[in-house]
Parts: C-alpha cells; sequence; structure tokens
C-alpha cells in the first residue's frame, strides 16, 4: 500500500500521517480547521487541554533534532498525554537491533503513537505498514521525502493570509534536492489548489524531472520571483555549504539568498517563510526573518497547534465511536 | 545485611527491590498477584492510575539503556509519579562526586524512589545500605549480579501459562558468565518450586560452580534442550562476541543458538522467552521471536506491569497503615 | 538598562531573576519567605501544588549541569508546570542559529519561563533584554557572573540557624576568581544586613579589586577565618586543578581546605556551607560534608523550595491582578 492509502482508515479517516501527497483535500482542510482550534489554547495562561490524557506518545527520533522533538513533546504535553523521548541514535539499533523488532518491543508498551523522524525515506512509512492495530504512526520527517507536519503548518499559516489559494504565486527556493519539506509543500500546495508553484534552485540542488510535480522549476533567482505573492525559503544545511553542491554559503547567498534589494523588488505584499532555523546570511540576510512581510514566527507558533491537531485526530477520537 | 533482608522492613513488607535471591515466596507471588491488576491498565484508553501522584521516582542510570529507562519511566508515569531521568555516566561522579554524596544530595531533593542501573554488582546493595528513611531503591540491573523486576516479569509470564512450576524443566541458554538476568532468574524459579533447570553454555560463558545455583550445567546445546518445557534465551552482549571468549557469532548459533531445527525437536509445546533486545542470527534465528511458542512480546509488556506493581507496593502504600 | 532595573516590572514586582546584585530588600525577603511555605510541600507525601499547571517552563542549558538542571525541573514540575529540558550544547546555535533567533523560535512556542544556564557572563542578561511580554528569564548561571538561586537558597539556610545577619562574620573561601556564586552571595549578604564579609583565596584566584564589593580580601586562611560564624566553601572546578593558576589540589587543601584542624579551631558554632558537589581532599576533607556545623544538605533541600516560590513569584500570579 502506498503511504497515502495507509494513512488513512477504512472510513477515510486519518490513522497515521505519513505524507501530504494524496491527502484529501477535505482531510487535510479538517487538520486547518482543527488547529484553529488549538491555536487560543496556547495563548491561554492554562495552556492544557485533557484530550489525550492517560495516552502514550512516544517521540523516535533517528535524526537529532532538538527543535522538531521539542515542538511534538509541548504538544502531547498540552494534550495530557504521556510523553516519552527516545534518542534512537544511541538505542538498540545501534546494538544490532532490527527496526522491525524495536518496533514491535515498543509497541509490548503499549504505546499509542511514534512520532517517527528518520535519515532513510520511508522508514516511517516502513513503520505505518507494520503498525499493530490501534498504534499510529506520525512522521517528523523521513530522508528527502515528507515532512507533512511542517506542510500542514505552513499551509495553516499561508491560509490565515491569503484565503483563496487558487490564483496564488508561490516561490520555494533553495536545496530542493534535499528538502523533504518542499516535496510536503509542493503536494499540500496542489491540493489546495494552487496553480503557480515555482521552484528555484541552481543546478545541482535541483532535482531531476521535478517538473512531474506539477511545478515549473527556475535556476534564475529574479526570473523564478517575478510577480510572486509567497517566497518560501528552505533551510541549506551546513553539511551542504562544505561539498561540492555548493561553491560557498557567500555566492548562495548572493544568487539564492533573500536580500533587502530583492525584497523590495518583491513588493510590500509579499510573504516570507522559512521552516527555521534560519541561516542568517545564506537563505536570507539580516534582520528579513523580523520583517513585516515575514510569518516565520507565526509558523513556529502554529507548528505547536498543527501538531496538537493531528494527535487529536489520530488518537483523541472518543472510544465509543 | 544481605540484600535479601535489606530489601523487607520490620513487617517483611518489600522496602527497596534489590534481588530475588532470598525473596520470600508468599512476597514474590505477591508481586505478581499485583501486576496482574496493573495488566489491563496498559490496555485502557486511558492508561493512568493516580496512586502515585506527587511522588517523585528518579533513574539514576550509570550505564546507558534506554530501553530499559523507558519501562520505568513509562511504568512511575501511569502511576502519575513525577519522573526524572538522569543519565550519571555524564554527571557528577564524572566531575570526582563519590557515589555516597550524590545519594545524599539526591535524598535531599526529596526523592521517594532511585530506580538505579549501574555496571558494578553490588551497587543497588550500596543504596540501600545507606538509604535514608522514606528513600527505596529499585535495583535496575547491577554488573552481573541481579535485575529483579526482568526475572518477575519472566516469572509473571511464565506463570500465566504454565501456572504449576513444580514438574516445569527450564533450560537458560548463553552467555551465563555475564548474566545477572540468569541469576535472578534462577533464583525466582527456585522459590517457586522449580526443580529442573538446566544452563547451557559454551565452557567459556559457564560460571564456575554455577551447581551450587541448584542447576544443572550443559555445554551441548541439544542434549541440554532434551525434554524442556521452557528455553529462556539471554543476550549476547555485542562486546562478547568481539572478544576471545567466543569464535564468532556465527559459530555460536550453530552451537547454541535456537534454530529452526531445534524448535521442531522442542515440540510445539515448549516455550520460547528471551530479554531483548535479540540478535537475530545469534542467540536465535529469522522469526522465531514471532513464533507462536514465543513469549518474547508479552515479556515487554507485562514487564510494564511488573514494573508498575513494585513501585505501588514499596511506595504507593497508604500514610495511614 | 541594568540586570537589576531589568529584572523587576513597573510595580516592582519580581518579573525575571537575573541576579542578586541590586535586588531590593524587600524582595529578597519575600523570596525566602514564599520559599518557607514550600519547604513543607517537599515533606509531604503528595509532593504537587497546582500552581503552575498549563504553564511552560523551558530549561535551556547551554551548559551540561545535570544536577542544577535537575532542581530546577523538580521544582516546576511538583509546581505542576509543563517543563521541557533543551540541551543546547547539541541544538541549533551549534547548527549556526544566533542567540537571538533561538529566542524568538522558542517564545513562538508560548515558553512562559526560560530557565537559562550558560558559560559567557551576561547571557541571561540577553535573554532578558529581548524578551516578549510575559517571558520570564531565569538565570541558572552565567559565566562568572552570577547564580541568583544559589546565593537565595544560600540566605534561606543561613536565616534558618542565624536569623539576623547584621552581626554576622562570613568567609567565603576558594576559587573567588571564576565563581559567580560567590558574587551572587556577596551581595545578597550585604542585602540582608551583613557587614563583616572575608574573601579567602590563593592570589591567582583572588578577583582584582574585590574590596569594591565590600568584603575583606585574605590570603591567609587561618587569619581569615578567625572568629568567623559561617564558612562558605566554593566548588573548586577539577580543569582549575590541572592549569597553571594552582600547584596542584593537595596542596590547595592544606592551605584553603576545612580540614579536621581548622574546624576545631572555628569551635562548635561555625557554619559550614558548600554548593555541591564537593570536592573531597580538595575544599574540605573526609566527612566534613556531614559534621552537625554542616548545612550543605540542607541547602540542596532548600534550594527546590527556593526555586518553587521564584517560579511561583513571576509566572505563578493570578490573572485578575
Amino acid at each position: 500500500m502506498t503511504p497515502a492509502a495507509l494513512q488513512l482508515d477504512d472510513r477515510g479517516r486519518l490513522r497515521h500521517l505519513l505524507t501530504t501527497e494524496g491527502l484529501p483535500a477535505a482531510l487535510l482542510t479538517e487538520i486547518l480547521d482543527t488547529a484553529a482550534q488549538f491555536v487560543p489554547v496556547a495563548g491561554a495562561p492554562v495552556k492544557k487541554v485533557p484530550l489525550l490524557r492517560g495516552r502514550t506518545v512516544l517521540n523516535l527520533f533517528f535524526e537529532a533534532s532538538t527543535r522538531t522533538r521539542t515542538t511534538f513533546e509541548l504538544a502531547a504535553k498540552r494534550l495530557s498525554a504521556d510523553v516519552l523521548n527516545i534518542d534512537a541514535q544511541t538505542s538498540s539499533t545501534s546494538k544490532g537491533e532490527t527496526l522491525f523488532d524495536m518496533q514491535r518491543t515498543l509497541e509490548a508498551m503499549q504505546v499509542d503513537m511514534f512520532v517517527i523522524r528518520h535519515g532513510s525515506s520511508g522508514a516511517a512509512h516502513f513503520f505505518a505498514r507494520h503498525a499493530a492495530p490501534g498504534v499510529s504512526i506520525l512522521n517528523a520527517g523521513d530522508g528527502r521525502h515528507a515532512h507533512p507536519t511542517q506542510a500542514l503548518l505552513d499551509m495553516y499559516t499561508l491560509r490565515l493570509h491569503r484565503p483563496d489559494f487558487s490564483g496564488l504565486r508561490v516561490a520555494i527556493v533553495g536545496d530542493l534536492l534535499h528538502s523533504r519539506v518542499a516535496r510536503s509543500d509542493i503536494h499540500a500546495l496542489r491540493t489546495l489548489g494552487c496553480r503557480d508553484i515555482r521552484v528555484i534552485a541552481p543546478r545541482t540542488l535541483m532535482p531531476a524531472g521535478i517538473e512531474e510535480l506539477g511545478v515549473t522549476p527556475f535556476t534564475d533567482m529574479d526570473r523564478g520571483l517575478d510577480g510572486v505573492d509567497v517566497v518560501m525559503l528552505l533551510r541549506l544545511q551546513r553539511e551542504r555549504m562544505r561539498g561540492t553542491l555548493l561553491a560557498s554559503p557567500g555566492e548562495f547567498h548572493r544568487a539564492y539568498g533573500l536580500t533587502e534589494e530583492r525584497l523590495r523588488a518583491l513588493g510590500p505584499d509579499a510573504l516570507i517563510m522559512h521552516p527555521g532555523p534560519i541561516n542568517r546570511g545564506v537563505e536570507l540576510s539580516g534582520d528579513i526573518a523580523y520583517a513585516p512581510q515575514s510569518l516565520i514566527l507565526q509558523q513556529v507558533e502554529h507548528g505547536i497547534a498543527i501538531r496538537m491537531a493531528v494527535m487529536a485526530m489520530i488518537i483523541g477520537r472518543g472510544e465509543t465511536e
């Protein structure tokens, strides 16, 4: 079964969240609408609802990412779940245990949801394929494949400012080759009706055949940005900067960074997004992160609400249903 | 005072849990019966009881073991305790603090229970000997000495399938020399009335004088397995595989691994146990872990209930008693 | 704005806790009085009050310190807050994110309080200067600058035994040069009326111009201790012992350690304090830590209550005020 099919149950409800690819528009919209109910929780003095009391959520991170782990941990705690963190880099798989055996063992502890980050594309799919009944998988990023909660929080944030995606022109800029965020954003944008999606990258960071996703590739930043409403910058992993794919961070910035000059050319209504953490002077310059057009901090804020929404929809349903 | 005496209070109730050696049969049975009450908690949608609300449980792990730490953390959280994890490998003892001073300091924080794992035999005993009134020690594995909760969950699981231990023939197979699990299982099995316990290992991994524990040693796997009802496999630490004690993992498997052929020879009623995590192709081959005779996942599941039972019996007693 | 001014709000209430320098005597006393209410909580069977339910406290430690992190985590949990731990040594700043960007991001997750430890003096001040409205900073130690909760717990402990500070003679002994604890204690002692404060250290560990803090420097231990009521020992970091500032730990002990002989010379009423963890045979010998005059374990115990008090005063105020 494909991830798209696997993540729905018999009644078309969310059972796992693996990818935005193939996620029906109605379900995607339901997630965003549910998140809207959780945004006020984070702003209240008592940031806690009892929805997942007594449920167990396990963060199983094969790739270290304190930031991302924190957002899932916070979401689960604000839903009153019990949360466990396993740094799987230093755990039993390093002692020779297979993923399959590890999953069986952790399931036997009656975990309700695994939040999985893994360096290999398809890892979350693997877990979902083998999941026991009643155990759900939430993909927190797998290799170059998908990072669905990031795309959902991006859609939530963008929808607040541009409710109608049909006429929207969006540019996604940077390391397309390695970006699971870009893939998940492209699928979500298209599902929500966006028809003009451009991807901008140097030739070395542009995947072959990316047009098949329904996007228009540009290797020239300024041509690609021409007339867009939204610029989604991708994080450039620091290891890429030292590799052979790029001349230097400075050169990348001149060719593909969002400079003050390019910001002015975009006009005051264009919106700026970035999944964080930002590399100042690489993907964007100076204080653009905090410019009025920047949605970067809103993305972080909405990330908690989106994760609460997904967890609540998957494991917070009443038992009598 | 011996660990056996030290772990009981004046009224013969459990004060610490250090070892299964000398644990009275009535008390051992009481732990298993208490665990039986906690097994349904883990299966319920709200996996939580308020028994230890406001109590503080501290996992103090001098040896890294994410798996074991997770089971204690989960047990404590499902009893509503506050749980702290200290990775003591990177903590103050590495700054020159003595164990004694560390214990005094952590006790001053009003911790109710220390769950201790340590590479040296006797470490939990040391802590128990110096524990302040009202502070309890739970041994989560000390050197080659004892791992009592593992033995208790093994007894719980075995008792479900074979309620009468008196006629039971049990074989414990593998690295007896380094195994605290084997020692704790042997003591518990004998206390519960098992009279035919065989230990099977190559000469290099068989402790001298092990007969004194009331077991029969075998160096030939097939002779040792002849007619047994239960096979308890021991985990082979990967560092042993590279040492001088063993020719190679493959050779160990041929001589002492549970193969499909040996499984067939045992017959369909023989039960298979392993404390996990398993090394496929070493202690057992392929998918035997998931064969109908295997109790391996049940062991994991019951491990949470056993740890809840021990914690509840030690620190969950009403204050008015 | 100075840290002293920055840590108070418009109405003179505690908004952040950065330093004891300039903390008004009335506020300092209010913290100690509030802590007195929390001491019984830790002794009760249910060590938990619902004061910070639904609040989020984030331990952001740029310097590893399991011990200190544990005390803040425990304090927050006993107030029923949700607690997150970020080991910032391995986090995004190591990926090139600036402190400023990290703070903005974590604030967007609606954290109520950051507990910050950092190797650089002024780091907590930096965070407080840039903190969003409603977000509070608690300094858990910044470089050589300040460690205010340590000083407050020292004052609490000392006040229990010597309620009137005005005639008190206090000696602070050891590595004054690197000690944030010494600086915070000196400011707090003076604010509470102590007029005779001596600092005792070898020349290499005595900061130039320390007299300006209102203390009297001594390089001779026995002259400095003459007639004192309280000896506050400072922890000697192990890296200093190997550096060029000291001949050897043994020589330091002979010249500046609290030996049995010096303890006798002090008389039975002199009190001994140390922030822990202790180095036996360096700052003090053998079992002096547990002598009747030693307040060391009381300091640890009161540390939890002081941290609860500060958290409650800063983020536990009723919303209707």
